[in-house]
């Protein structure tokens, strides 16, 4: 019956093969495409731009993707706590934590602030509609696995102690190559 | 003949169906590449970004790309139809109302607006130089089919209503869960 | 032997050859994964942002990527010259010449300027912290072959001439088109 076939096919053994192998470079040859991951680079470190982070990023995992923030520049004293007191800093590294804000409480809208007065209103608004505050953002995040990266660099131009971050489970500190590997292979980059 | 090349080939049918099923579960784990889309969130809301972003949207229509624009916290009031006059919000709606720019006409530049001078220049300059105004990039995007997305928690948080807003063609309310969705799958996304 | 093989196995030299072909269909239609590439569109033009679009660009040539960066709007005079002079410009050339920065040592911090102090405090701890300024980024970014896109459309606007812009050996004027053509290939695309 197989001779029969190859009889009336005009296709051999060798011919079929030979596509074969011509397919397995072509498929070789395709570029990978990206992974569900979104990243997050959190440059600014205004209030409605992290709270605009953390919506992504928590909605991105909340959808099966995995999220990574890159706090860096601005972003970086977002992650503060201001209950911990570090001592050794040099005088530019207490300059710094004198005029950066103390966590995530202290941070501001990038407009509309009006002396305070837009950012308390802001948050007040939140609450009565229901959109989740910075504190429950972050812990929404760190429940549903949200990474977060800390800008080396950022630490040490802006003379933090990691002693002076929060607590969170998924933290590391890392350089801009740590955080670029992850991101090209992503589905989504953001800099907010 | 079959026979033949069989033979003299180590090759078998075999063989080459083996092959055939790897390269199958090879294909099936290739991740797919991303659509030709550019995703947009339009979250700042001043004229020069504004702009940026119609600018990129277009060029990626007339580009033969889709194009998708969420328009979410300062972005919103981008939206509003100056013309239009709603009844039945409260306080914080009101207030909200008063505060933020009524429509693409009322936003400034967000460097050198010096009082509105450097945006009434900027916009002479934009006309004598043929440069398309918002209200004609929002024409064109119309017409080249650019959809836009309103973030339904900005609408909520600024007490805006429905009928305040641009009739435009492709408009659509939406939860970050949706602009993800077309995001995750799209060649460019920006933050603007 | 072939033919015992065939014989016994249901699979038939036609029955792989449909297979093949159904394989190179599916193969055909998967979309391409982007290219190892990063575009930066730098519009803000603050000294902060700059940094931080440089620091990534050379970071991911660094890792073998390739980076283009696309300087629009604010980011323009940031390209500027200061010891380059040309004449023959109109009016509003010459305001816009005026009031925008003169190139890259004269931009400031977009938080915590505090007329100047905050620009120079940073300045002062990059070089004291190892952090490379903006002087060496450039000519880094020079060498390993970071793209410099230059938005026609912004030169225009701001009544820039080509003289007045520094020399830098991958510097190209285009247009969005241009730019969005190599940013959607991109594995990372950034609006800084």
């Amino acid at each position: 019956m197989g001779e029969v076939l190859i009889k009336k096919d005009t296709m051999t053994i060798e011919d079929l093969a030979k596509q074969v192998e011509e397919l397995k470079k072509r498929v070789e040859a395709i570029k990978p495409g990206a992974e569900e991951r979104v990243s997050i680079i959190v440059f600014s470190g205004e209030l409605d731009k992290v709270l605009a982070a953390f919506i992504i990023a928590t909605g991105a995992t909340a959808m099966g993707m995995e999220a990574v923030m890159f706090f860096t520049f601005w972003g970086t004293p977002v992650l503060r706590d201001p209950k911990k007191r570090v001592n050794g800093k040099d005088l530019m590294g207490k300059m710094f934590g004198f005029m950066l804000p103390k966590g995530r409480n202290a941070i501001k809208l990038s407009k509309m602030n009006m002396a305070g007065m837009g950012t308390a209103m802001m948050k007040s608004l939140m609450k009565k509609k229901n959109v989740a505050s910075l504190d429950e953002m972050l812990e929404m995040a760190a429940e549903l696995g949200v990474k977060i990266y800390v800008c080396e660099m950022s630490m040490s131009l802006m003379g933090f102690k990691r002693e002076e971050l929060i607590d969170y489970p998924n933290l590391e500190y890392v350089g801009v190559a740590t955080f670029l590997e992850q991101a090209k292979n992503s589905k989504v980059q953001l800099f907010i």
